[in-house]
């Protein structure tokens, strides 16, 4: 069977060549045609991603999440002029689904890193605006793809604590780290359990002044409770695990940047990384599939039956093995109507 | 639009009577309809469902998961004479999607818990062989169903601690606890985090002899691990949290029943339970609609299609996006030809 493939259009056909010299514009352009909405929009970003696929087995992929307040941005400016100055070339995204509802978005102003939004080696891409999450998290997959392309080797993708987009934000990356606050003794954090389930690393920020102490007891607080639990598959040595920074001082960040770096070659050189993110790619086709297979379902199958199902099994008068048996009835007699 | 609905055949009708009036013969039947896999046994079972359809918000649901060895059985023994000295009726079930896998069913020896089997007032049922944990799921959703019309007024449904059974657990109970054994400092009990997200009561087991002290000292890092977590909507004051028991000694287990039945008595007076009940259910069809959305997909789709869209994606060749999205053109083809 041939494989599904678009052909390049002349204008995607500048934008990549663009991109591979690491044209800031071009990357741009493209990052626009990813999240544009527009159907025309959507074949040219499916052609320039085809146009562009290919190697990235040397680019380090980074999750990153932590509650408004938290010291992020300042933390990623930190972080960021660590990682520059290594060596490596830093894009920094954003997956913000609630950005619609606050009405901003958690990188919509800039100037929250400004010492790395003007740094050559730096990229930062505020969060796409509006849609739900699988839209959200398809662009900021083909996002970056697109920076790869263009030669940023590290992507940090940011997003904020709520509901589920640090397991879709997960899902695209090779490490998550997750950002807390000192907090005393009984004070909770709200971590929800599910994040903790995904953190390869705990950096509890603001080790510094007042707050050093108390950061210490929280960093040993997660250690503890990290230890009761299961590590991931392709864990190097000590992985997950907790520690302090200080984004002001600067304390730390450098140790946070060297467990990266441990993590990520670990992950690398024993295979796990690869097959990672071949499991991931096969995971988003059955999500993206999903998605698709319950929009023909609901093109088909009317509104009225749906919530008069939906509606008799909440109440307990159909179980809900013959309310979707019910369903398929009606589904495949509209598709057999065309 | 009418809601379907079988007509009862005189067979279930006969078997609904049995039930309802406790008849444990009857009720192995009806289990037995719920378990078959043939075509006309689902039909009368989900007649017999259907005629049995009502109101149970007085029971009590509880999930109950501990890997082998944790002394789950000697648990429920106790545990179990404790609740029906309570005056309840306890139903015992099993999921237990590994036991074909390993050849034995987690509850496949009823002598496991002897006393309680002889016990009048309460149930057991080894767990249903074979089939998807989606299988296995229905099937010990209808059994609670069927258990409840006979008049037993709680429920627990075991579970070992493998993959994704305690998740499929906690969507068809009201109320989970998790057994531990007593382990020493760093010595990982491996709870997988995701266990730890839907615990409501963390119970660690053999707090007696020798292993009292570490029981305590287990305890205490399990309830400081669940303080850094965030609690579920609905929950009580102090929940979730963390006790010790004995089920050889008896220490402890009428501490865990007073637990359980205030946690079970707040969730009902502030409607938490209704409602998680209704969504529960409104979850399964879900779940049932995608499995047999799937179905239909897979009956219509060539596997070799199949495979080699997949093989694309997992190599980076094609976007997962662009790979659903002709998945979904041929599918659209073969269902229109019907």
């Amino acid at each position: 069977m041939p494989v599904y493939r678009l052909a390049p259009s002349s204008n995607t056909v500048i934008i990549a060549e663009g991109i591979r010299k690491g044209d800031r514009r071009a990357l741009a352009r493209g990052i626009t045609l990813v999240e544009s909405a527009r159907a025309d929009h959507r074949e040219q970003a499916q052609s320039l991603l085809a146009d562009l696929a290919g190697d990235r087995a040397h680019s380090t992929r980074i999750g990153l999440s932590g509650t408004p307040g938290v010291g992020k941005s300042t933390f990623i400016e930190r972080f960021g002029a660590e990682m520059t100055g290594r060596g490596h070339r830093l894009a920094v995204l954003a997956v913000d689904p609630s950005s619609t509802v606050t009405g901003g978005s958690i990188l919509g102003d800039k100037t929250r890193m400004d010492t790395l939004a003007r740094n050559p080696a730096a990229f930062i891409r505020p969060s796409p605006s509006g849609g739900s999450l699988g839209g959200v998290a398809r662009r900021s997959r083909e996002t970056i793809a697109l920076c790869e392309a263009a030669g940023f080797d590290m992507v940090i993708v940011e997003t904020v604590g709520v509901g589920q987009s640090e397991i879709a934000v997960s899902r695209m990356t090779d490490i998550f780290v997750l950002l807390l606050t000192p907090a005393g003794g009984d004070e909770l954090q709200g971590v929800k359990r599910g994040i903790m389930e995904i953190a390869d690393l705990i950096v509890v920020n603001k080790a510094d002044g007042d707050l050093k102490a108390t950061a210490q007891r929280t960093r040993a607080d997660y250690a503890a409770a990290l230890r009761l639990m299961r590590r991931r598959n392709g864990d190097a040595e000590g992985f997950p695990q907790a520690v302090t920074a200080s984004s002001i001082e600067g304390n730390g960040v450098a140790a946070v940047a060297d467990l990266i770096a441990r993590l990520a070659d670990a992950r690398r050189a024993s295979g796990f990384l690869a097959s990672a993110r071949q499991e991931q790619a096969v995971t988003w086709l059955e999500h993206a599939l999903e998605t698709r297979l319950q929009d023909v379902f609901e093109q088909a199958v009317p509104k009225e039956a749906l919530s008069s199902v939906h509606e008799a099994v909440r109440q307990g008068d159909v179980l809900p093995e013959a309310g979707a048996e019910r369903l398929i009835e009606l589904y495949r007699d509209a598709m057999r109507k065309g």
